[in-house]
């Protein structure tokens, strides 16, 4: 049944007069330690979700933290009524908070910070990406039930706790729930505003392929001054082989990369011309100012749609104080490409391995690990829910949502698709300069309060 | 006054029949944490020092552990008599001993272990590098006093605390108390036997030019997805460096790095090859079978008389446990240059910053940290010591001693030199498979005994 301007205001307002309640809860959610990718933190990836089950249940919700081999999937779903389904999806798990001595504030202690410009940042590990983010959802549903006594369509959540270490139990956990999970839209909360005045739908992702590898000389660490010239050394093979994936021209030097890499139609790319990013604003907000990528494109096409490849760690011999004067056995990197629309991940990791085992001495070896892979994703722009979904964002925030195709990857907007053949519309309140997955990570108050505006109003326009 | 050789071997015999209580002390120095290179050890330093001073008091020494910038200086004197003087030189510091879960025993706890082949292993950090050859010369001086009542000759000994971490304080301590540190020879232990039958006095060492580069990028860890190729990648600067230090035939890529770099003299050359030294043995035994340095030069020349440059050390962005999808802020290596004879610590220093600065790209920024520097050393062959230094080691061991140039780099044999005027003989007793600076470092129980009986004998030869 529509939802009346009346009952959308009360939810709104509700929403308004309870931010310190709302607030309250992303605290307790983020001093809770769940680092997915460390072992160490499994018990507190589990009390996480345990949290979000009571706090669902509290709402009403049939809500379990739903077992896998790896951390649990939450499960929810609102008493069933008339009308279409959503499924909400977003992550409870965190990325580590090394270097930790870079933070200036406690990571797991939710700190309110208000900046020169009056901005206010809730600052903490996951208060952006994607605890904040997930709250906005939860909360939209909390002031439905609250002055509605029930969604205005039908909802269910499943939330992950594996998306910061490679998410390789939801996609055969979506498969199992077939049938439960099943819905007419799925809802991604896990990405960017456009900026700070002006919403975001993203309907292009990048893929991605991560690879670790290791690099083994000789059979023990050795004294360089004994052995050096003649003993190959390990750091010096990896630094040769990580600067031989890239061209003089910034381009990856892959042999096939680009095979696969189409040129972005001419009205998406009039698209996203016309908003206005400006690429030597983005670099020197960082501190830089020469676009490190393809010579020939714009630091918007480099972060969008052209793919790349990124060494994201790399380590080998003494790097504690003072100085060692050490041949190590072993050198290893993390390294990742980002791919977009028809790039095959198994063909980029074949090549890129082939790559590597050309360029390591027949004496040495090379171990490979394989840290996720998942191909580009691009959402429909014609499905039913994509312009009642604009128009409410349009509402809350004064200013049309723009389509945009996003950098980063996230992987599980293809499995909604390729699953549960759902589009997903992927929609967040983050802000580039919310330094997530780095210390000092925030969010803004503001992203807060409109995501949660906004998710209301979306509900309700979903309403027929 | 001549040693005669009932003397002899009563000093002999004795310090065979207390080997039980030499090893005894040998266990209580290792068991002292000296690792001279992180400050939290400082306290250690000074405890091995006063150890050291309290046993050479014991043996009739005026001892003392002298201040000094950094780690104390042991400074002793036998009581003075007739005849030639000697100063003796060893370090009572340690390298660190990480990675620890690579022993397989405790560090710093001395463990005998014997192998299939009967040679018995004392492991244990510093047993061969440096503490266990310090202790033979201590060992020696204590059978010669303990049997004759006096030494042969007028022996000094100079131990350093700073050895392993640049050394930077003994050349001025030593310049300023010159008169004191007066001697005929200067005696350096802490080299390898030619093998394990085969005493060495080295005559040439290479010098050792360490440094440290930061290169700093984003001014922010940023997220891969989000500025991946757009910002620029320290790590991927840093690999392009390093990888352009070499040339593809194995030789270094900095400018003018060979312009001072001579042949060795045929007749020297000669010599060093009629060692039989097998270059294939000698990487095989470490696991490799290529070697990495100048293609036209055998495995011999590539480890002595040739320079070169290792990567020590590198490390940048997320090298933990699973993935991190971060372009770090910054990267950084440890790298050092070996030289030889002729080359200038300064004028490869500046070629290296020179070659690395023109490298980083013009948004990015680098620092340099030195990490010591020191010229190749070569050994007068014609000293009046050396003879009788050789005849007494071939009376211990019933092989001639090789006269060789080492690889490795002891910078303190040039400030012997230059500061005292004196020609230093470098006799040590350790083997290439003693892993120092490694995990499991060992010195063969065969090296201790027979290295403080060639101490003895070498002590008796220069008697007048």
């Amino acid at each position: 049944m529509p939802i009346s301007s009346a009952q959308l205001d009360a939810a709104l307002a509700h929403a308004d007069a309870h931010m310190g309640d709302s607030l309250e809860r992303l605290r307790d959610l983020v001093a809770i330690k769940s680092i997915s990718t460390d072992p160490a933190y499994a018990a507190e990836c589990q009390r996480a979700a345990d949290w979000i089950v009571a706090e669902l249940k509290s709402e009403g919700f049939d809500a379990a933290a739903r077992p896998t081999p790896g951390h649990p999937v939450v499960v929810a779903h609102a008493p069933k009524i008339a009308g279409p389904r959503a499924i909400f999806y977003a992550h409870y798990d965190v990325q580590p908070v090394d270097p930790l001595n870079l933070w200036n504030t406690d990571p797991f202690t939710l700190t309110e910070q208000t900046q020169p410009d009056g901005t206010v940042h809730l600052l903490g590990r996951g208060t952006s990406d994607d605890k904040g983010q997930l709250l906005t959802f939860v909360e939209a549903c909390r002031a439905w039930k609250a002055t509605a006594g029930a969604l205005p369509i039908n909802v269910t959540l499943c939330l992950e706790g594996e998306e910061e270490s490679g998410g390789k139990n939801l996609p055969p956990f979506m498969a199992a729930n077939k049938a439960e999970l099943a819905a007419d839209v799925a809802l991604i909360c896990d990405t960017d505003l456009q900026d700070r005045q002006t919403p975001s739908i993203t309907v292009g992702l990048r893929g991605l392929v991560g690879e670790e590898i290791e690099i083994t000389a000789a059979n023990k660490d050795l004294h360089s001054g004994m052995y050096g010239n003649a003993a190959r050394n390990p750091n010096q093979v990896l630094a040769e082989i990580i600067a031989s994936l890239r061209n003089p021209d910034g381009s990856v030097a892959l042999a096939g990369f680009y095979d696969d890499v189409k040129e972005v139609d001419p009205a998406t790319k009039a698209s996203q011309e016309s908003l206005g990013f400006d690429g030597a604003a983005f670099l020197k907000d960082i501190g830089l100012s020469i676009p490190a990528g393809e010579q020939n494109r714009t630091v918007l096409e480099q972060t969008t749609v052209r793919p790349t490849c990124e060494i994201n760690g790399m380590i080998g011999g003494y790097t504690g104080d003072g100085f060692k004067t050490v041949i190590p056995a072993k050198a290893s990197a993390k390294i990742s490409f980002r791919l977009v629309a028809d790039m095959d991940p198994d063909k980029i990791r074949a090549a890129f391995r082939a790559h590597v085992r050309a360029r390591v001495p027949a004496d040495c070896s090379v171990t490979f690990t394989e840290h996720g892979g998942s191909p580009a994703v691009s959402v429909s722009a014609t499905g039913k829910f994509l312009a009642p979904a604009r128009a409410a964002l349009a509402d809350e925030w004064g200013h049309q949502a723009s389509l945009r195709s996003g950098g980063g990857s996230i992987p599980i907007a293809g499995d909604f698709k390729k699953i549960l053949g759902l589009d997903p519309l992927l929609i967040g309140f983050a802000l580039p300069d919310d330094r997530i997955h780095s210390p000092n990570e925030k969010y803004d108050l503001r992203s807060f309060q409109k995501g949660i505006r906004s998710w209301i109003r979306i509900l309700a326009s979903f309403a027929e």
